[in-house]
Order: C-alpha cells, then sequence, then structure tokens
C-alpha cells in the first residue's frame, strides 16, 4: 500500500474553473488538505475524503508550513491517497515548491496539478488581458507581501514596458503606487483593481497610479489583485448581466 | 435567437487540464474554431460541432486575425453558440483581446473561460516552480517573439530579481541571452527549456544563460518555454516514469 500526494490548483475560486484531473484526485482522494477560500462545492468532490482546513485565516496561517508538510508525509506513509488544495496555481505563491521539496526528501511520491492562476484570470473577469498588441507583450506578477518581494521588480522594470499584476499587495498599494511613480511610470497610469474574481464577492474598481490607496476600494474579506499598466485601461466585457454566459443564452434561445 | 461566443483557454496540451467550464462550453458549442496543438481528445468534447482550424502553422497564421473575427461575427449573428479554443490562456498572447474588442464592437455577446497557462504549467511539469521562497518572488512572462517585445523589459528588470519565462522566444534565445548578460545576470543563471510540456512529445534540458544557443536542444516542432532564474535550479518532480501519477498508484495498491 503506497501513499501518494496532489499538490491541486483550485483555481482562482469559481468551481467550474477546476480543471478534470484536479476533480479526478479529490474523487479518489482519502484525505483533502485544503486552503482557505476553497469552496464547498469544489470541496464537495471529494466526496469520500476527510477534509482538514490548514490555510490562513486573517492573514496568519493556522498551522505552519512545516506542520503541514509533516501531515503530508505522515497520511502518504499511512498508504493514503492525498489531494493538497491550493488557491490558483500550486506554484505561484501558493508554496507549493516548499511542499514538493518536503515530499522529495521524504521519498513520498507526488504530483502538481496546475490551476488557474489568478493572476491572468482574475485581470480577465475585470474584463482585462494581461497581453495585448500594443500595449503589452509581458506580465510581470509580484507578490506585494513585502518590499523585499516587489522593490528590485518595481524598481527596475522601465516603466510602460509590461502589465503588473500585483497579488498580495493591497495592503501596500500606497507604498507600490510610489515606487511606481518614483521610478518613472505615468500618473495617469491605469489601475484595477478587483476582489473575490469569478466568486459571488467579486468586485472592482479602476482608478490611476497617482490615486492608489485613495481610492475608497474595500476588498470586503476578499483576496485583492491588482493590475496597472495600459491594459487596465480596457473593459472587454460582453455588456449586460454579470452573469451572463452560454448557459443563459442557451434558455432564451 | 442568439448567438454566443466562448474565447476558451484549452490549457497547455494535456485533456485532463481542460477546466469543467471548457468542456460545458465545447459540448454545447455548434461551432468551435480552434487554434493549432489542440489534441483530438479535447476538440472530441465538442460532439455536435462543426470544427475549423484556423490557427497557425509552421509559424504562418492560415487566417488572418481580421478573418478569424468576421468568421465568429458572422456565425453568432446566425444564432450559433462558438467556441474559440486557444492554446494555453486566451489572454496570455492568445489575442483573445483583440477578438474581445471585434466582438463588443460588433455587438456579439461573448465570454472569457481561462485557461491554464503554459506560462506557469510547462515549468511546473519540467520540475520548475515560477516562484519560491527565497529564490523568486515574481514572474515575468515574456513573449520572445521579437526584439520589440522583449526588450524594454529584460533590457531594464534587475539580474535575478525575477523568474523570466519566455514564450514564443525559442528562435532569439541566443539574443535573449545575450541582452541578459548585458543587463548584469550572471552567466551561471540556470535554465530549463521544455517543449510540448504536458504532452507526449515532453521533453526538456538544463543549461545555463551563458551556453543558450549553444546546448543543442531541438524543440521537435513543439512549442518551447525558456525559464530563466534561479528557480530553473530546482527539479522537483518526483522519481520514477515520467508519467507516475495517482492513476498508477491506485492500479498497484
Amino acid at each position: 500500500m503506497k501513499g501518494f500526494v496532489s499538490l491541486v490548483g483550485a483555481g482562482p475560486g469559481d468551481p467550474e474553473l477546476l480543471t478534470l484531473r484536479a476533480v479526478d484526485r479529490l474523487k479518489k482522494a482519502d484525505l483533502v488538505l485544503h486552503d482557505a477560500l476553497i469552496e464547498t462545492s469544489i470541496l464537495d468532490h471529494a466526496a469520500r475524503a476527510q477534509r482538514f482546513f490548514v490555510g490562513k485565516r486573517a492573514g496568519r496561517h493556522s498551522m505552519s508550513q512545516r506542520t503541514i508538510n509533516g501531515l503530508l508525509i505522515k497520511h502518504a506513509r499511512e498508504g493514503k491517497h492525498i489531494v493538497r488544495l491550493k488557491c490558483g496555481d500550486p506554484f505561484v505563491f501558493g508554496r507549493g515548491g516548499e511542499e514538493a521539496v518536503a515530499l522529495l526528501e521524504a521519498g513520498v511520491p507526488f504530483e502538481v496539478v496546475p490551476g488557474v492562476s489568478s493572476s491572468v484570470s482574475a485581470p480577465a473577469f475585470a474584463g482585462v488581458p494581461v497581453t495585448h498588441r500594443g500595449r503589452a507583450s509581458g506580465a510581470v506578477t509580484v507578490s506585494g507581501h513585502s518590499e523585499a518581494a516587489y522593490g528590485p521588480i518595481l524598481s527596475s522594470l522601465a516603466p510602460g514596458s509590461a502589465t503588473v499584476v500585483v497579488l498580495m499587495g493591497f495592503g501596500h498599494r500606497e507604498a507600490i503606487a510610489a515606487l511606481m511613480l518614483n521610478r518613472g511610470w505615468s500618473p495617469d497610469t491605469p489601475v484595477v483593481l478587483t476582489a473575490g474574481a469569478t466568486t459571488e464577492k467579486a468586485h472592482d474598481h479602476r482608478t490611476l497610479l497617482s490615486a492608489l490607496g485613495r481610492e475608497g476600494f474595500e476588498s470586503a474579506g476578499a483576496p485583492v489583485t491588482m493590475v496597472i499598466g495600459s491594459v487596465a485601461e480596457l473593459d472587454l466585457r460582453a455588456p449586460g448581466p454579470k452573469s451572463m454566459s452560454m448557459n443563459d443564452v442557451s434558455e432564451v434561445s
């Protein structure tokens, strides 16, 4: 009897943005260790699994990374099939790399199941393509968690040369704007703030780099993605109700 | 009778990395306009749809973007449900933004269905996390298609400050390496080249920035992703056959 760990990306929130492989692994799992902000309908795919919440709450880890690694190894050695379910993609600020290192060192077989990253999908749901011909031929995804994380990138990158997508940086948005303005970005650079993208809590706001931090946007407890650059001027959403989709069209046609 | 267009990301290649929503839209589609390199088993979800290839072959568009936009609009006006199926994510170098603009201007209802981008998943399948604590707090995804696309980004970004992921830049890898070395990146910066990630054609190669272009790597006709930076030193893949997965474990346990 051999245990196995799947490090699975759950995508940005919407249960329909799970991959087929993620659903398969949840169905086969004996144990699911999941982050915060994973919807019940996603966890319900794991019908026969025990489920444990191991994520962050109010910015604090409820469990240390070392403890999570230990749980993965212990239960795998008991022969369980474990899904470590993470928001977005496991390798985009998901600490999936650290878990993979621990599993490798412990000799526990594992796999990585990529997910739809909110670094691209959150902007998309706010109508913003992170790349767009004539506006951006590249995109920088950066952790806004600390100056040490975003400083070296944003103080060097040439103004306007790429779209900047900041995750986990809502609390530092004023400092980030100051740094970018100081680097020479135009005060009129468009910015989109989007919170809880793809979920029922989704809301977004458009502002300019010079006004970032004074825009009065509230995250309402949802994770915020900031998109900074020329593409943030675009709003490529079809008119009509936000919930408009092929489902709705099917009902009326 | 009202037509509808779904701009759908098919993910990096592996049919199991489709999202549930992508499968749903394919099943409901009357017409699928798809890129190259989409596997038959993905297209087979669209059992009742007409399918047309509208992508690139050997670097040349078989159809102009204007023609594709025109087809989307024409068939939507005939009341069809259309899936425009693109590799990876529609908004990461997928020209999905241009199609969305055309649909908006024509008043055709549409939606964007994000996909798993190869900018993150191709490195992951080569064992490389694009972000990793202590190594990279950000990642730059850049088009390597032309110097105009990658130059302003790579000639400004501080050496070692972020992981650089280059898509569509295999042919320019020597020029890209020269530019980064000139900017001050260490000649010993690790590089991973990965081709056809997540598909049966997948193969990868590890080299250093100073040797990029002289490594003798062959793409074998598959799209190449280049990952440049400290994270490319990692190889977070479980030992054993490449196809190792929870499926295999289930069979033997």
